[in-house]
């Protein structure tokens, strides 16, 4: 597959949404909620995080991602005279509520692991420190945004890893749940290990390597294969030829032929199999390609692919020089969603939690810490922020009073090259696509486990006590 | 749920990038086959057919939706001088190549079934007729939109169904792959039948309706749930309150408190449970609310419900009104992606098809036709375009040399409207969450299966013959 653009970081103010109406992506109950703030003056500072409560059924760690963006949102984050109008005409907000929101900024200060960071259930992937309006109203875009870029990247990391150093491009904009999603997606999957996309926006903005030759529309709409084949080859002399329009070893021998007569003209750098028995058809073309002398035409696979469609052709020694990805990876098929949740642990200083069945918080602000062991990351232990461990700490501020603060953005080629690192660093068992058993370790030190019991106490009383 | 905004219609510009780059939004192999097209002055009409190849395990049906993005999109297309600058960039075009570019407009026609119709497995939702390059670029971006909106409309209607005319509300942004998904995903539920949205975007733009109340974070913020309660309702006098956060029957206790001590001040209008047993909880919540006189106080559920679970509910008898459905819905849990194809299916006025294992497709330009019996739907004959046949056809032309033709845009009342009654239409076993037995039945008109079986003769013998 050709690279066909340096990489670059972009600042990317949209998602979606023009920037300045991204405010009003927001759930309802935020706002209602913020009114009812402002009316009862509570301001005082939050802390909300952000943290996966279980990992997908397989899944035996997750790859932060979106960080990038939500930072770019909060930095500009403010509501412009259409929205409060918008507002306005809701019927629900006060004049005196809407001009305060109308001087709306986010001044708070983000704690969060670096992009491209394995983490795991109950981890605070991001903590947000804001006056409890700033930190609640962020809700919304926050998790979507990490989530979705979470998400992809996990996804991609398995697909990769699969693949076992064959390179795997991105084939998934056309089915992906929108644009924002084939966007990320690409930048994600770049982080997660991916090559390359089709994606050519993604190109432009990120600096995604870019990929792409021919579809079966156009060997259709030539009268005849080979006919398209010499046609696309005059212009593109190092394509990619796709062989499976109409019957795939007729279209080997049809690229054979073209090598034939072109002689040291032919160029062709890969085939490309998307149907069929591709373990079967890739062996007899590879066996085809050889006898013809041409050892150095790759053999490039796309159709349906996962990562357990490509763990079980890469265990079969299937000849398979690359892999295109497409739905399974873009939508991430088998875990589309995460339960993903962004909660109150902490208000006015003191430790807050819920006991709603099934759904427990850690309280106050806490940081995680990655044991090592022999050059392996063993274990985490999740503690009170303030608390000193052994280990290394993953959460780092990133933003202060609604800044950035420095380096700011990392280059995308030093995040993959960190979630390479530290994909490395962990256990074999755990970089597999199937469940490690046992499942990487994760604990709760004894201060934090000693300071949720107390909230637990403080909080139950008074809200369980009878009236 | 309090419905907070009147329908209105808005066109909207972008789609997750700048409109002004949106062209870009493609897959490289779309331009690179544009530039062998334009070298080899391949510039006749083409057909392209959308269409899913077949329906996902238990559907029964998909509710095609998208396609007023696609025509916004196609009457916007153009490439900027930036869009132009980054193809210059990447060294893979001509200098005349680029100026062509510079120059396009899709000039096309588009023939397609109505935002909210049914569809059925290799059934066109959409054609497109266009000089091959045109039809050829567009792909990507017809592609992921149609198949966004259609994978989130047909959930929808399967959540809606379940909920048997109980309100369904989206509570899904946060968790939806990002926030053009959420967008869409406003629109598309509200097509599918699911009464408002959380999104106060979606309301500005679409004009759904818009719901919400409270968080938990509002209640964990109060040193004490009751005190939460009395202050929010001070503020929202009619709003929902939520229950669970530290146990969902002392909440409603609270709830019942609140009431006693407000006397004919209370006009809270729900409670909401949003985890445990909600099948035990809404009885027990209901026979408390009873037995305090508040028989008017609704029963509102969420937590991790889907199309499954509130069938369940619902045939239990549950004493629940409404239901917020977050992350299934909105990530199409069970359904994330569709095997969704957009194939050249004539070119220059012949018929074109492939012959990939397992990957058909139906040659020329097609109808649809819907027959009906006793007042019912009972099933669909693909057509060539210009036989007659009984039934309703259901592929209207919607755009002619690149311009939507009247009516233009149908409200999205009207569109939800079309999709209630045509979804009414289907016979009882097609509308339930289960597979029916037998599916709908979908036939090939004897003149499409003979044209079919004549472009594969006269594809076989210059392809499958030995060089």
């Amino acid at each position: 597959m050709k690279i066909n653009h340096p990489l670059r970081n972009t600042a990317f103010p949209e998602e979606g949404a023009a920037q300045n109406e991204l405010a009003l992506f927001t759930d309802l109950y935020e706002l209602t909620m913020l009114q009812a703030y402002f009316d009862q003056k509570m301001m005082e500072d939050a802390v909300f995080s952000l943290f996966v409560r279980r990992l997908p059924k397989r899944r035996n760690f997750l790859l932060a991602c979106g960080l990038d963006t939500v930072l770019s949102f909060l930095e500009n984050l403010s509501f412009n005279d259409e929205s409060i109008a918008y507002l306005r005409s809701m019927k629900l907000f006060s004049d005196s509520f809407l001009n305060w929101l109308g001087r709306f900024r986010f001044t708070g200060e983000v704690r969060a692991v670096p992009e491209g960071t394995p983490v795991f259930a109950n981890e605070p992937i991001l903590e947000v420190i804001a006056p409890i309006p700033q930190a609640q109203l962020i809700e919304t875009f926050v998790m979507n945004q990490i989530h979705l870029q979470t998400v992809l990247a996990s996804k991609a990391q398995r697909v990769v890893s699969a693949a076992r150093g064959r390179p795997v491009v991105d084939f998934g904009p056309r089915r992906m749940h929108g644009i924002d999603a084939a966007m990320k997606a690409a930048r994600s999957f770049y982080i997660g290990g991916v090559a390359a996309t089709s994606n050519v926006l993604a190109g432009k903005r990120y600096g995604v390597p870019v990929t792409g030759t021919m579809a079966h529309s156009y060997i259709q709409a030539h009268e005849d294969e080979a006919e398209a084949f010499r046609a696309f080859v005059r212009i593109y002399p190092q394509t990619v030829l796709l062989v499976d329009t109409y019957n795939t070893m007729e279209g080997i021998r049809k690229v054979i032929a073209l090598a034939e007569s072109l002689g040291k003209g032919f160029q062709v750098r890969a085939v490309r199999l998307d149907s069929g028995d591709l373990l079967a058809l890739s062996r007899e073309a590879r066996m085809a390609l050889d006898a013809a002398g041409l050892n150095k035409v790759e053999i490039f696979a796309s159709g349906g692919l996962d990562e357990d469609s490509i763990q079980e052709l890469v265990d079969s020694n299937a000849p398979i020089d690359g892999f295109g990805v497409g739905t399974s990876m873009g939508v991430s098929g088998d875990a589309p969603g995460l339960d993903i949740a962004y909660k109150l642990c902490e208000y006015a200083g003191k430790g807050r939690l819920k006991l709603s069945s099934g759904k427990p918080i850690l309280p106050g602000r806490k940081q995680i810490y990655r044991v090592e062991e022999h050059g392996k990351d063993v274990q985490d232990i999740i503690t009170r922020y303030n608390k000193d461990n052994p280990g290394r700490p993953l959460l780092i501020t990133v933003m202060r009073q609604g800044k950035r603060l420095p380096p700011g953005t990392a280059d995308l080629k030093t995040i993959r090259g960190h979630a390479q690192d530290q994909i490395a660093r962990l256990p074999f068992r755990i970089r597999q696509i199937a469940s490690a058993d046992p499942p990487y370790k994760v604990e709760l030190s004894a201060s934090l486990s000693d300071f949720q019991r107390k909230v637990e106490q403080e909080v139950s009383p008074w809200n369980l006590e009878e009236f």
